[in-house]
């Protein structure tokens, strides 16, 4: 198709799809004589993958590349585009604040003990974890071990969930697109759902 | 104090914690003749829930005086001081799409049916949710209502997690500032978990 095509079905402007192109994130159409170039449909998903993670994901340029690039591998397993993923969608989310304490993140390997978890070993949400309840604590409210506990519980649903739909893919390459795509998106489903059951559970426990 | 023992105290440089005070974010301290000006407690403490907010939350400096100003008023229930953190706090995770579709915001308000949460109203969850549903939607990934529920599922335990660490405090003031807090800080608790479990369900069903 044309980039007019393209354009159309996708809702981004040609302008757009131009800067995408030049920027790295979206390969090059086909010159076909004169100054013609054509796009496939893979241009077109590819786009669809862009557009979600800047504008529903709020990732930067720069990250989308490195998260596309992860996804590009030939034969990359989910495992890895999932490190990936979460490498280049963590990033901007790591709290500029000091390295987590030694004893916070002892905190957190106990939260994973007592869920019964394999070890995640040097996965970027346990730095991540570690400063928020450095931070908490530093706030002048320590986090009780229940409330890890729970939040940990809820990881755990996300994750089940989050894999089960990946898992049922034919695709290894359609797999990999969506453990980019989950990552990015399912954060920002959680935050909206947790913003509406603390609204439910406030009303419930008549904290008005 | 004087603000050198201020910002020794709360790791905090003058210049930063004069910043603030420009801003609105910190009450000003107390002249006390010549050019001597003492602080109190309560700007030890308010200094901290602003570097959570700022280096933690990722909030921007006008997003923080929204939610200071909401910590502020006189009397302000729980709920008021959830729905005004929320608010503030919300606002950065809109995501920069077109308003959610009708479709979207249905299966928001079916997912809230099958889980017998009360009716959320006009809560700033919904939209974002919705818009989140709409993304997958148009990355070529429609959400199953199972994944839905296992978020909402998810989210519930955070809430209940939330409300019961809120609910044991003695005093209406620390009660908004924690609801403030965790507001903030639970986002980023959740995202760091939600990685790690990703991790340990990917290990567990050798999807390497």
């Amino acid at each position: 198709m044309l980039i007019s095509e393209l354009s159309e079905r996708t809702g981004t402007p040609s302008a757009t799809i131009k800067y995408y192109v030049r920027e790295g994130l979206l390969p090059a159409g086909e010159r076909v004589g004169g100054n013609r170039t054509i796009y496939g449909e893979e241009h077109a998903r590819r786009l669809k993958l862009i557009r979600a993670m800047l504008e529903v994901g709020k990732l930067s340029v720069a990250a989308v590349r490195t998260v596309l690039e992860a996804l590009d591998e030939p034969g990359a397993p989910v495992a890895h585009a999932f490190d990936a993923a979460q490498q280049a969608v963590s990033r901007s989310a790591v709290p500029d604040v000091a390295p987590p304490s030694p004893s916070a993140l002892e905190r957190v390997d106990a939260v994973v003990d007592r869920a019964g978890w394999a070890d995640c070993g040097d996965n970027i949400g346990r730095g991540i974890a570690a400063q928020v309840i450095d931070a908490f604590d530093n706030a002048g409210f320590p986090l009780p071990d229940d409330y890890l506990d729970s939040y940990a519980a809820a990881a755990r649903l996300q994750a089940e969930a989050d894999l089960t739909t990946v898992g049922v893919l034919p695709d290894p390459a359609r797999m990999t697109e969506l453990v980019v795509v989950g990552t990015v998106l399912g954060d920002t489903l959680a935050l909206g759902l947790r913003r509406m059951a603390q609204a439910v559970v406030t009303s419930e426990r008549s904290m008005q």
